[in-house]
Protein backbone atom coordinates (compact mmCIF):
# COMPACT_ATOMS: atom_id res chain seq x y z
CA UNK A 1 0.00 0.00 0.00
CA UNK A 2 1.52 3.25 -0.79
CA UNK A 3 -1.69 5.83 -0.40
CA UNK A 4 1.14 7.92 1.69
CA UNK A 5 4.38 8.85 1.56
CA UNK A 6 6.31 11.32 4.66
CA UNK A 7 9.10 13.12 2.81
CA UNK A 8 9.53 15.67 5.93
CA UNK A 9 9.38 16.25 9.44
CA UNK A 10 10.43 19.25 10.28
CA UNK A 11 11.15 20.47 14.14
CA UNK A 12 8.64 23.35 15.53
CA UNK A 13 9.12 23.23 19.13
CA UNK A 14 11.10 21.30 21.78
CA UNK A 15 8.67 20.84 24.38
CA UNK A 16 9.78 19.09 28.43
CA UNK A 17 8.43 15.64 27.74
CA UNK A 18 7.11 15.84 24.22
CA UNK A 19 8.68 17.67 21.11
CA UNK A 20 6.23 19.14 18.07
CA UNK A 21 6.93 18.46 14.80
CA UNK A 22 5.15 19.00 11.53
CA UNK A 23 5.25 15.72 8.92
CA UNK A 24 4.57 16.70 5.15
CA UNK A 25 2.99 13.73 3.57
CA UNK A 26 2.68 13.35 -0.28
CA UNK A 27 -0.75 11.50 -1.17
CA UNK A 28 -1.58 8.88 -3.71
CA UNK A 29 -4.14 11.99 -5.16
CA UNK A 30 -0.72 13.96 -6.15
CA UNK A 31 -1.47 16.25 -2.57
CA UNK A 32 0.87 17.57 -0.43
CA UNK A 33 -0.46 17.87 2.99
CA UNK A 34 0.99 18.92 6.20
CA UNK A 35 0.16 17.30 9.36
CA UNK A 36 0.69 17.66 12.97
CA UNK A 37 3.55 14.73 15.09
CA UNK A 38 4.37 14.71 18.75
CA UNK A 39 7.68 12.88 19.35
CA UNK A 40 6.73 11.21 22.86
CA UNK A 41 9.79 9.00 24.21
CA UNK A 42 7.85 6.36 25.54
CA UNK A 43 6.30 5.54 28.75
CA UNK A 44 5.84 1.83 31.00
CA UNK A 45 2.90 1.02 33.41
CA UNK A 46 1.75 -1.22 35.48
CA UNK A 47 -0.91 -3.48 37.34
CA UNK A 48 0.05 -4.11 40.60
CA UNK A 49 -2.37 -6.96 42.08
CA UNK A 50 -2.46 -7.49 45.48
CA UNK A 51 -2.59 -11.14 47.68
CA UNK A 52 -6.04 -10.43 47.62
CA UNK A 53 -6.90 -9.78 44.24
CA UNK A 54 -7.31 -6.11 44.09
CA UNK A 55 -5.49 -3.39 42.23
CA UNK A 56 -2.92 -0.77 43.54
CA UNK A 57 -4.32 2.75 41.81
CA UNK A 58 -2.56 5.80 42.23
CA UNK A 59 -4.30 9.56 42.17
CA UNK A 60 -2.40 12.06 41.13
CA UNK A 61 -3.08 16.16 39.54
CA UNK A 62 -3.01 16.11 35.62
CA UNK A 63 -2.87 19.70 34.21
CA UNK A 64 -3.58 18.55 30.72
CA UNK A 65 -7.35 18.10 32.34
CA UNK A 66 -7.17 20.53 35.41
CA UNK A 67 -8.31 17.77 37.96
CA UNK A 68 -7.53 14.73 39.30
CA UNK A 69 -7.23 11.00 37.96
CA UNK A 70 -7.18 7.95 38.96
CA UNK A 71 -4.98 5.60 36.97
CA UNK A 72 -2.56 2.49 36.93
CA UNK A 73 0.82 3.36 38.35
CA UNK A 74 2.72 4.84 35.01
CA UNK A 75 6.00 6.70 33.86
CA UNK A 76 8.01 8.11 31.15
CA UNK A 77 10.89 5.88 30.32
CA UNK A 78 14.48 6.87 31.02
CA UNK A 79 17.02 6.69 27.77
CA UNK A 80 17.93 3.33 26.66
CA UNK A 81 15.65 1.46 29.77
CA UNK A 82 13.41 -1.38 28.92
CA UNK A 83 9.95 -1.17 29.02
CA UNK A 84 9.89 -4.04 31.85
CA UNK A 85 12.26 -2.34 33.25
CA UNK A 86 10.40 1.10 33.60
CA UNK A 87 7.14 -0.83 34.59
CA UNK A 88 9.12 -2.49 37.72
CA UNK A 89 11.04 1.46 38.47
CA UNK A 90 7.42 3.16 38.47
CA UNK A 91 5.72 0.54 40.77
CA UNK A 92 8.31 0.79 43.46
CA UNK A 93 8.30 4.53 43.10
CA UNK A 94 4.67 5.04 42.76
CA UNK A 95 3.28 2.91 44.66
CA UNK A 96 5.93 2.16 47.36
CA UNK A 97 5.77 -1.75 46.39
CA UNK A 98 8.04 -3.42 44.54
CA UNK A 99 7.56 -6.92 42.82
CA UNK A 100 9.89 -9.34 41.06
CA UNK A 101 7.00 -10.96 38.76
CA UNK A 102 5.98 -8.84 36.06
CA UNK A 103 4.22 -10.16 33.18
CA UNK A 104 3.75 -8.80 29.60
CA UNK A 105 -0.13 -7.81 29.49
CA UNK A 106 -0.27 -5.57 26.64
CA UNK A 107 1.23 -2.77 24.19
CA UNK A 108 -1.11 0.87 23.94
CA UNK A 109 -0.14 3.37 21.09
CA UNK A 110 -2.20 6.24 23.14
CA UNK A 111 -3.33 8.85 20.19
CA UNK A 112 -2.22 7.63 16.74
CA UNK A 113 -3.78 10.43 15.19
CA UNK A 114 -0.55 13.20 16.25
CA UNK A 115 1.88 11.01 18.77
CA UNK A 116 3.86 8.33 18.48
CA UNK A 117 3.56 7.40 22.12
CA UNK A 118 3.53 4.01 23.09
CA UNK A 119 3.54 2.38 26.74
CA UNK A 120 4.26 -0.92 27.59
CA UNK A 121 1.98 -2.70 30.01
CA UNK A 122 2.83 -5.35 32.48
CA UNK A 123 0.85 -7.51 35.35
CA UNK A 124 3.16 -7.33 39.13
CA UNK A 125 2.29 -9.66 41.18
CA UNK A 126 3.71 -10.67 44.60
CA UNK A 127 4.24 -7.34 45.68
CA UNK A 128 6.72 -6.80 48.61
CA UNK A 129 6.82 -3.65 50.91
CA UNK A 130 9.18 -1.14 49.85
CA UNK A 131 9.16 2.70 49.86
CA UNK A 132 7.54 5.69 47.65
CA UNK A 133 10.23 7.44 45.70
CA UNK A 134 8.16 10.28 44.36
CA UNK A 135 10.11 13.31 42.17
CA UNK A 136 10.04 16.90 43.70
CA UNK A 137 7.01 18.15 42.34
CA UNK A 138 5.08 14.54 42.26
CA UNK A 139 2.36 14.37 44.59
CA UNK A 140 0.41 10.94 44.56
CA UNK A 141 -2.28 8.77 46.53
CA UNK A 142 -1.91 5.02 46.51
CA UNK A 143 -5.33 3.24 46.82
CA UNK A 144 -6.16 -0.67 46.23
CA UNK A 145 -9.68 -0.96 45.20
CA UNK A 146 -11.79 -4.03 43.77
CA UNK A 147 -11.47 -5.40 39.95
CA UNK A 148 -15.60 -5.37 39.42
CA UNK A 149 -15.62 -1.68 41.14
CA UNK A 150 -12.75 -0.58 38.78
CA UNK A 151 -14.92 -2.20 35.97
CA UNK A 152 -17.65 -0.14 36.93
CA UNK A 153 -16.60 3.20 36.92
CA UNK A 154 -15.33 2.68 33.35
CA UNK A 155 -18.75 2.25 32.21
CA UNK A 156 -20.07 5.08 34.17
CA UNK A 157 -17.10 7.26 32.90
CA UNK A 158 -15.39 7.80 36.30
CA UNK A 159 -12.46 5.95 34.85
CA UNK A 160 -11.55 7.53 31.50
CA UNK A 161 -7.73 7.56 31.38
CA UNK A 162 -7.08 5.22 28.18
CA UNK A 163 -4.22 3.28 29.54
CA UNK A 164 -5.67 2.40 32.55
CA UNK A 165 -8.82 1.08 31.01
CA UNK A 166 -7.24 -0.60 28.34
CA UNK A 167 -5.39 -2.51 31.22
CA UNK A 168 -7.43 -2.83 33.88
CA UNK A 169 -9.95 -4.59 31.06
CA UNK A 170 -7.22 -6.64 29.34
CA UNK A 171 -5.93 -7.93 33.37
CA UNK A 172 -9.85 -8.85 33.72
CA UNK A 173 -10.57 -10.43 30.33
CA UNK A 174 -7.72 -12.33 30.53
CA UNK A 175 -6.72 -13.59 34.71
CA UNK A 176 -10.29 -12.75 36.32
CA UNK A 177 -12.50 -15.85 36.67
CA UNK A 178 -15.27 -15.22 34.37
CA UNK A 179 -18.71 -14.54 35.64
CA UNK B 1 -6.57 18.91 47.39
CA UNK B 2 -4.35 21.59 46.78
CA UNK B 3 -0.80 20.49 45.69
CA UNK B 4 -1.27 22.15 42.48
CA UNK B 5 -2.79 25.43 41.45
CA UNK B 6 -2.49 26.21 37.34
CA UNK B 7 -1.52 30.10 37.20
CA UNK B 8 -1.28 30.39 33.38
CA UNK B 9 -1.45 28.95 29.37
CA UNK B 10 0.53 30.44 26.93
CA UNK B 11 0.02 29.67 23.59
CA UNK B 12 3.37 28.14 21.67
CA UNK B 13 1.87 27.25 18.46
CA UNK B 14 -1.33 26.41 16.39
CA UNK B 15 -1.78 23.21 14.56
CA UNK B 16 -4.07 21.23 12.32
CA UNK B 17 -5.72 19.15 14.69
CA UNK B 18 -3.48 20.32 18.05
CA UNK B 19 -2.72 23.14 19.65
CA UNK B 20 0.72 23.41 21.56
CA UNK B 21 0.73 25.34 25.07
CA UNK B 22 3.12 25.90 28.07
CA UNK B 23 1.33 25.25 31.44
CA UNK B 24 2.79 27.29 34.41
CA UNK B 25 1.75 25.14 38.05
CA UNK B 26 2.03 26.38 41.49
CA UNK B 27 3.17 23.84 43.23
CA UNK B 28 2.92 23.13 46.97
CA UNK B 29 6.13 22.70 47.83
CA UNK B 30 6.75 26.42 46.64
CA UNK B 31 8.17 25.63 43.36
CA UNK B 32 6.63 26.83 39.83
CA UNK B 33 6.59 24.26 36.93
CA UNK B 34 6.25 24.55 33.22
CA UNK B 35 4.23 21.75 32.09
CA UNK B 36 3.11 20.66 28.38
CA UNK B 37 -0.27 20.96 27.74
CA UNK B 38 -1.90 19.77 23.83
CA UNK B 39 -5.20 21.26 23.46
CA UNK B 40 -7.45 18.78 21.25
CA UNK B 41 -11.22 19.58 20.38
CA UNK B 42 -12.54 15.96 20.93
CA UNK B 43 -13.17 12.64 18.95
CA UNK B 44 -15.70 10.05 18.18
CA UNK B 45 -15.55 6.59 17.70
CA UNK B 46 -17.69 3.55 17.22
CA UNK B 47 -17.52 -0.25 17.59
CA UNK B 48 -19.94 -1.32 14.83
CA UNK B 49 -21.75 -4.59 15.05
CA UNK B 50 -22.75 -6.89 12.44
CA UNK B 51 -25.96 -8.94 12.50
CA UNK B 52 -23.28 -11.92 12.89
CA UNK B 53 -21.21 -10.47 15.43
CA UNK B 54 -18.50 -9.49 14.11
CA UNK B 55 -17.31 -6.03 14.40
CA UNK B 56 -16.30 -3.37 10.83
CA UNK B 57 -12.51 -2.16 11.64
CA UNK B 58 -10.94 0.42 9.44
CA UNK B 59 -6.94 -0.03 8.06
CA UNK B 60 -5.48 3.44 7.52
CA UNK B 61 -2.00 4.94 7.62
CA UNK B 62 -0.66 6.85 10.14
CA UNK B 63 2.08 9.32 9.79
CA UNK B 64 3.18 9.24 13.68
CA UNK B 65 3.55 5.49 13.80
CA UNK B 66 4.51 5.63 9.98
CA UNK B 67 2.44 2.52 9.61
CA UNK B 68 -0.96 1.04 8.96
CA UNK B 69 -2.67 0.66 12.00
CA UNK B 70 -6.73 -1.36 12.45
CA UNK B 71 -8.65 0.79 14.59
CA UNK B 72 -12.26 1.10 15.67
CA UNK B 73 -13.98 3.75 13.06
CA UNK B 74 -13.31 7.62 14.73
CA UNK B 75 -12.64 10.91 13.48
CA UNK B 76 -12.57 14.35 15.76
CA UNK B 77 -15.56 16.41 16.65
CA UNK B 78 -17.17 19.20 14.40
CA UNK B 79 -17.47 22.77 16.36
CA UNK B 80 -20.58 22.28 18.71
CA UNK B 81 -21.06 18.74 17.67
CA UNK B 82 -22.37 15.97 19.83
CA UNK B 83 -20.37 12.73 20.89
CA UNK B 84 -22.40 10.67 20.10
CA UNK B 85 -23.70 12.63 16.46
CA UNK B 86 -20.28 12.70 15.78
CA UNK B 87 -20.38 8.54 16.22
CA UNK B 88 -22.89 8.04 13.96
CA UNK B 89 -21.36 10.52 11.07
CA UNK B 90 -17.93 8.79 10.86
CA UNK B 91 -19.60 5.41 11.32
CA UNK B 92 -20.97 6.07 7.79
CA UNK B 93 -18.42 7.72 6.10
CA UNK B 94 -15.87 5.58 7.03
CA UNK B 95 -17.24 2.42 6.75
CA UNK B 96 -20.01 2.62 4.43
CA UNK B 97 -22.75 1.70 7.19
CA UNK B 98 -25.55 3.52 8.88
CA UNK B 99 -27.10 2.44 12.32
CA UNK B 100 -29.42 4.70 13.94
CA UNK B 101 -29.22 2.38 16.97
CA UNK B 102 -25.82 3.60 19.00
CA UNK B 103 -25.58 3.61 22.56
CA UNK B 104 -22.57 4.64 25.14
CA UNK B 105 -19.93 2.12 25.66
CA UNK B 106 -16.79 4.43 27.46
CA UNK B 107 -15.37 7.68 27.74
CA UNK B 108 -11.27 7.54 26.73
CA UNK B 109 -9.11 10.77 27.98
CA UNK B 110 -6.11 9.28 25.56
CA UNK B 111 -3.18 10.59 27.17
CA UNK B 112 -3.73 12.19 30.14
CA UNK B 113 0.13 13.52 31.00
CA UNK B 114 -0.16 16.21 28.46
CA UNK B 115 -3.18 16.53 26.39
CA UNK B 116 -7.06 16.71 27.16
CA UNK B 117 -8.28 14.69 23.87
CA UNK B 118 -11.22 12.64 24.89
CA UNK B 119 -13.35 10.68 22.84
CA UNK B 120 -16.65 9.53 23.55
CA UNK B 121 -17.23 5.91 22.19
CA UNK B 122 -20.37 4.07 21.07
CA UNK B 123 -21.84 0.62 20.33
CA UNK B 124 -23.91 0.21 16.70
CA UNK B 125 -26.37 -2.60 16.14
CA UNK B 126 -28.56 -2.48 13.15
CA UNK B 127 -26.13 -1.68 10.26
CA UNK B 128 -27.67 -0.61 7.43
CA UNK B 129 -25.72 -0.31 3.41
CA UNK B 130 -25.36 3.44 2.97
CA UNK B 131 -21.92 4.96 0.71
CA UNK B 132 -18.02 5.57 2.34
CA UNK B 133 -17.40 9.08 2.18
CA UNK B 134 -13.94 10.03 2.75
CA UNK B 135 -12.12 13.17 3.10
CA UNK B 136 -10.17 14.00 -0.24
CA UNK B 137 -6.75 13.01 1.46
CA UNK B 138 -8.34 9.90 3.49
CA UNK B 139 -7.72 6.08 2.20
CA UNK B 140 -9.28 3.60 4.35
CA UNK B 141 -10.44 -0.18 4.18
CA UNK B 142 -12.85 -1.45 5.97
CA UNK B 143 -13.16 -5.26 7.42
CA UNK B 144 -14.76 -7.48 9.44
CA UNK B 145 -13.15 -9.50 12.04
CA UNK B 146 -14.02 -11.67 15.05
CA UNK B 147 -14.26 -10.09 18.93
CA UNK B 148 -11.93 -13.32 19.80
CA UNK B 149 -9.62 -12.80 16.79
CA UNK B 150 -8.89 -9.16 17.71
CA UNK B 151 -8.28 -9.70 21.17
CA UNK B 152 -5.76 -12.14 20.30
CA UNK B 153 -4.15 -9.58 18.27
CA UNK B 154 -4.65 -7.09 20.99
CA UNK B 155 -2.35 -9.41 23.58
CA UNK B 156 -0.45 -10.13 20.69
CA UNK B 157 0.59 -6.55 20.69
CA UNK B 158 -0.75 -6.46 17.16
CA UNK B 159 -3.19 -4.41 17.71
CA UNK B 160 -1.74 -1.39 19.54
CA UNK B 161 -4.22 1.87 19.43
CA UNK B 162 -5.75 2.61 22.62
CA UNK B 163 -9.17 3.53 21.84
CA UNK B 164 -9.54 0.36 19.57
CA UNK B 165 -7.94 -1.73 22.68
CA UNK B 166 -10.40 0.10 24.81
CA UNK B 167 -13.29 -0.09 22.86
CA UNK B 168 -12.81 -3.81 21.71
CA UNK B 169 -12.14 -4.86 25.67
CA UNK B 170 -15.29 -2.34 27.21
CA UNK B 171 -17.80 -4.18 24.26
CA UNK B 172 -16.74 -7.76 25.05
CA UNK B 173 -16.78 -7.73 28.90
CA UNK B 174 -20.20 -6.05 28.68
CA UNK B 175 -21.91 -7.71 25.73
CA UNK B 176 -20.12 -11.18 24.81
CA UNK B 177 -21.23 -14.51 26.35
CA UNK B 178 -18.71 -15.44 28.92
CA UNK B 179 -16.61 -18.60 28.02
Amino acid sequence: MHEYKRIGRDLVYKGSIIDYYKDTIEVANGNTVKWDFIDHHGAAAVVPVTDDGKLLMVRQYRNALDRYTLEIPAGGMNPGEDYKVAAARELEEETGYKSDELEFLIKVNTTVAFCNEEIGIYVARNLVKSEQRLDEDEYIDVVAMDVEELCNMIYEAKIKDGKTISAILAYKNKYVEKN
